[in-house]
């Protein structure tokens, strides 16, 4: 059966003041009224049931967690006791789910993107776990296909397809994050897929291929396993789990085994890595605003306005610029500048204001 | 004896959302550690002891005024039923005065100006007292030094010195807000002043003049007057307050008397119109900030940002701008547009968001 494996130990500075180490980006509803961790939950239900999702996040998340996906079974919230990359946190889920079914598949999803239309996704991770189904030493990823020269991205290229016409490909090889040049030509080569971070592999094939290019994490990961649903299962995570190297499941499996397919994602993809993605999920007015909460602009154009229905924020002869309102922290930036928060946060930091991330 | 009244009525909209309905500006502390209204009686304070400061307010903001003056006598805040400009509140106030003391003399202040040196302001309203005490005929109010060519200010053209080199003058006209060309000529020309409402004169010459060119005016005042300390006062100044006329006393009297002597002011003098004034009063840092409460900047350049000690304003790539945050409502305004803020409060209103005024 397929399983949802929802990543979701992200920290978030990025949607700060909304975001903060507490709460990071997941937890956030930037559009609609569920949050981005609710949305990928919900986003798999036509093919797989509550019963069968899992959540591996941090400590300090896990409360909050539970209370978005109160529906999740006891046992599904995997708790990491610190931060490892994808690989160890893909390895963790796995012993889980071998232990309650031994051919257990894994559907693989960050917590905190957005992806449309529900029905073509389904579509195509069923198509996904049938690849899998047919031959289980596949490892299955999916790649976006590009919009725009991302230099932000890793790419993935394809080699032929399995069939004339199919949409799944054999991969000729992973690039890492490109020089805008490089970008371009990806972009006019057609054959470059956004790596979006999103497969589908049997839990038991995952584990054999880090036990072959990691072999020392998957030991660490059957001392864990070994006491999975006994008593002794909190302190082996918290001992073992921090042993393992840091590294991502793409750099410690996908990189170094033949076989990788990459479907084609039919789906529209948005990893919402800033302030900038709000307009592209939430759309903008005539004037170009996207605007949520309490507001009243003069002469506003091309701005991001977000507060709340108790908070009147008010603009005037604003242009691009974004504005976010919380209860002990306002933002007010000016829109081009992706990475321009990062420079923030350090500087809270450096200026002892570390209590307002 | 000299007494300092305080014109204290204002609805200050141009501060918002620091001032409201309920808080305009005289009440906010701008700069320093004093609101308006406290530094404005503080200044007096060198040659009239509080004993004889007195506040005309209006029902809403007299608790304010004695929670912020607590010092004043009873009876020296009097409460206008309505606002009816500044000849009726002079009138009242002088009668309240001619109770007190049949030769007072009064010192006419807005409460929401600001003044420096203080030392300065009290060498010019002692030499204004002494030109009253020499000739109580004499209506002096005091001219300010043209720094800019303003059309936001009447104007006052002085004729000859009293004496020469002095620099109390006769009055030749007074002259209404200007337009751009004429302040222009105003200014080079040098003899105009901008008429800052600051006035000193006895009480009993003011209400005479009042009699002389508004008979009704006079009349009404007395009917109140004639109740001052007795039971029947509150129901004889709801009464008959209202129906006086709304008039300055700038036209009621001053453009129309013949005594009126202009002082040149030797302080420094801002009426504070709008959020520009708070860096003229409190300085730029070397990036052409004033900054206010808890604040990160980060290429952040003439701005103006206020918040509190508690709520953090960061700033991103910002220039020119305005930010203020308070409980309820945060402001976000490009510079320059003096008037735009008036286009906010009327755009509020049209909204149902009166509740933010």
């Amino acid at each position: 059966m397929l399983h949802a494996v929802i990543m979701a130990g992200g920290s978030g500075t990025r949607f700060w003041p909304l975001s903060r180490h507490a709460l990071p980006k997941q937890f956030l509803t930037l559009a609609g009224s569920r949050s981005l961790i609710q949305s990928t939950s919900d986003r798999c239900l036509g093919a797989i049931p509550t019963s069968r999702h899992w959540v591996v996040t941090n400590a300090s998340q896990a409360d909050e967690t539970r209370r978005q996906l109160p529906e999740l079974s006891d046992g599904h919230v995997l708790v990491e006791p610190c931060a490892r990359n994808t690989a160890p946190c893909i390895a963790l889920a796995a012993a889980h789910l071998l232990k309650e079914e031994p051919d257990a598949a894994m559907l693989v999803l960050p917590a905190d993107h957005v992806i449309q239309p529900v029905d073509q996704f389904e579509a195509a991770f069923r198509r996904a776990a049938q690849l899998v189904d047919a031959d289980d030493r596949r490892l299955v990823l999916f790649g976006v296909v590009p919009s725009f020269p991302s230099t932000g991205f890793g790419y993935i290229e394809r080699d032929k397809p399995l069939a004339p016409g199919d949409a799944a490909y054999s991969v000729k090889a992973f690039r890492e994050k490109p020089d805008r040049p490089t970008a371009e030509d990806y972009l006019r080569a057609g054959r470059f897929y956004w790596n979006c971070g999103i497969f589908v592999w049997r839990a038991r094939r995952i584990l054999e291929a880090i036990a072959q290019y990691e072999p020392e994490m998957k030991q660490l990961t059957d001392r864990i396993s070994n006491t999975i649903g006994a008593a002794g299962y909190a302190s082996t995570v918290n001992e073992f789990f921090p042993q393992m190297k840091s590294i991502s499941i793409d750099y410690a499996v996908l990189e170094r085994d033949a076989n990788i397919i990459v479907l084609e994602a039919p789906f529209r993809w948005d990893d919402v890595g800033s302030w900038e993605a709000v307009t592209r999920l939430s759309g903008q007015d005539t004037a170009g605003n996207t605007i949520q909460g309490e507001h009243c602009g003069i002469d506003t154009r091309n701005c991001i306005v977000r507060s709340t229905d108790d908070h009147l924020v008010a603009t005037l002869g604003l242009e691009d610029c974004i504005v976010v309102h919380t209860p002990d922290a306002t933002l007010v930036a000016r829109r081009g500048d992706e990475n321009a928060i990062k420079k923030l946060i350090e500087s809270l930091k450096q200026q002892g204001l570390s209590r307002y991330l």
